[in-house]
């Protein structure tokens, strides 16, 4: 698949490198089985590329320092490398500093959130990123959608497995409620509103409209904002509201937040420390039997070597879009 | 109400200077509307004195200092004390550095978290600050209560009024369940579980056990966590796992990161970014005509204003209450 897909943004006139990394984040999302922002979002990106939305020859530059805060502008290219280019600077300031931000604006979509979660991680770092989108869900209390569903990802680095949370503020991304409709089932909890402005777990009722529905109805409402507010303040950049108006979701605001837990320099105790969390909560009787509880990224990880050994699964219609495309 | 209580706190021995805080913060919080972590909770802090959990001549030290990090300790002394004292060392590290993160270890609750929030925006920084608890919410897919609803906060300083999110991880507040339970009504939506392991919106049933549900279900649970992971690591401090092993709720760990925008020089373009987000979402047309929407903190500072001009609203009972301990 990597193969595949650099010679696709090779042909699609991305620099070596760039096609380098775009092939690689996609394909290591689908490994980890995000294949809703690995290989099925191939296609769109091109696209988006064709469209001139993401231009190929442009990549994230630094417009500002303030000791270990930095400024960035994405200068529109493809939200992956600048994504990848904005971590691993957070990560030398964490180095350095004992903790940095690199605020980005003027970037595009970086496909699966939880990639940079995972790279600070390798590297030893914790981090904290977010990212606002185009609107998508009602504020509470209001009709239409105005609020982004804004993912944050936060990582802390651990021997065996990272821990990587990597979640929308929506309750159920609108891929999700979509692949609901195609199997006709309905959500296991409400996901957004419907025409009569009643909360939904109808896919059919809550597509006709995309209103979704925020994490914990008034409180994800709140923190959709806030994220939107200290993107968009911390970059100097698009808010959700600027990207409401475009008619593709590009130029949109991103924070990349690194801390080096390196610096207290005690490696044996944060384990410790970690493991003791993570063995709580797994050690807990199941609601129900047969059921486990895990923690955040521990499916990942699973998944992830179930692929390594099994291969991954692909839709047969998205590989041969993706084929269609390299033709 | 603050005399009474500098007076109250001065008998139970606490400094000069702890007890002014301490009476401050407790007005400030009824003030804000917020009778549960103010007036309300006083019996229940000087029980806590009474029994050695709360020490009163303790206050927090510094540590270690990694750069602009620093951990400290809260000898348990009153976790609004500390709290205070910690956001102030935040703020001070982010307008030296441009941010700065205290990380408080064994320390007792602080009461509203809100409050350090408007002090942090009081001061021209933006905060994200956050706590563990003791357990009180399963972990998705889990028995028992084994997660924290670790209470996050995040503000933004603004001419108009700052913004300011104060909310836990939990849909619903302990408390708030039982103001439900005593006006003998139902949640608005599910709040915790119920003995036969179902989601429940009756508060009766959900008070049998203390197993509240996290906003998001399966998202809260894992925010939750990684709070959870964070303020322990930083702190080096408790875990909501050996919180949970002690008889009272002591020796928590918090985590003050401030931000300081000054260091972007651009205070009209900033407003005009807040200002941008805020309209956006209050010129939505309503759901219900005849509410609003609200961005984080407005009610409080309309409360504020209210309580200002007609006087505060306290419960006969708490404030008699008061008055015993006084006696």
């Amino acid at each position: 698949m990597q193969a595949v897909l650099y010679k696709l943004f090779i042909k699609y006139k991305f620099s070596e490198s760039q096609a380098r990394t775009l092939a690689r984040t996609y394909t290591e999302s689908t490994l980890d089985g995000v294949n809703s922002h690995g290989i099925n979002r191939v296609p769109l990106f091109i696209k988006y590329v064709e469209d001139g939305v993401v231009l190929q020859d442009a990549e994230a530059k630094k417009v500002e320092t303030f000791g270990s805060i930095e400024r960035w502008d994405g200068k529109l290219g493809p939200g992956i490398c600048n994504a990848v280019k904005c971590t691993n600077r957070a990560i030398e300031l964490a180095k350095l500093h004992g903790m940095g931000i690199v605020a980005l604006r003027n970037t595009n979509h970086w496909m699966r959130g939880g990639t940079y979660g995972w790279q600070a991680a390798d590297a030893g770092c914790i981090s904290i990123l977010f990212t606002n989108t185009q609107p998508n869900m009602p504020p509470w209390g209001g009709k239409d959608s105005r609020l982004g569903n804004n993912p944050l990802v936060v990582s802390i680095p651990r021997e065996n497995g990272h821990v990587v949370l990597d979640m929308a503020i929506s309750q159920f991304a609108f891929g999700k409620i979509n692949d609901y409709r195609l199997r006709g089932a309905k959500l296991p909890f409400a996901g957004g509103w419907d025409n009569n402005n009643e909360l939904s777990n109808d896919p059919e009722k809550i597509l006709l409209k995309e209103r979704g529905l925020p994490i914990g109805y008034w409180k994800g409402s709140a923190l959709s904002i806030i994220l939107d507010m200290l993107a968009t303040l911390l970059s100097a950049g698009n808010s959700t509201y600027k990207i409401g108006l475009k008619e593709y979701e590009t130029g949109i605001s991103q924070v990349y937040l690194c801390i080096s837990p390196e610096i207290f320099d005690n490696k044996a105790q944060e384990e410790k420390l970690l493991n003791e969390i993570i063995d709580y909560s797994h050690d807990v009787e199941p609601m129900h039997p047969g059921t486990k509880v895990y923690y955040p990224g521990e499916r990942t990880l699973q998944t992830r070597a179930r692929n390594l050994k099994n291969g991954m699964t692909v839709s047969e219609e998205v590989w041969q879009q993706v084929m269609d495309l390299l033709a």
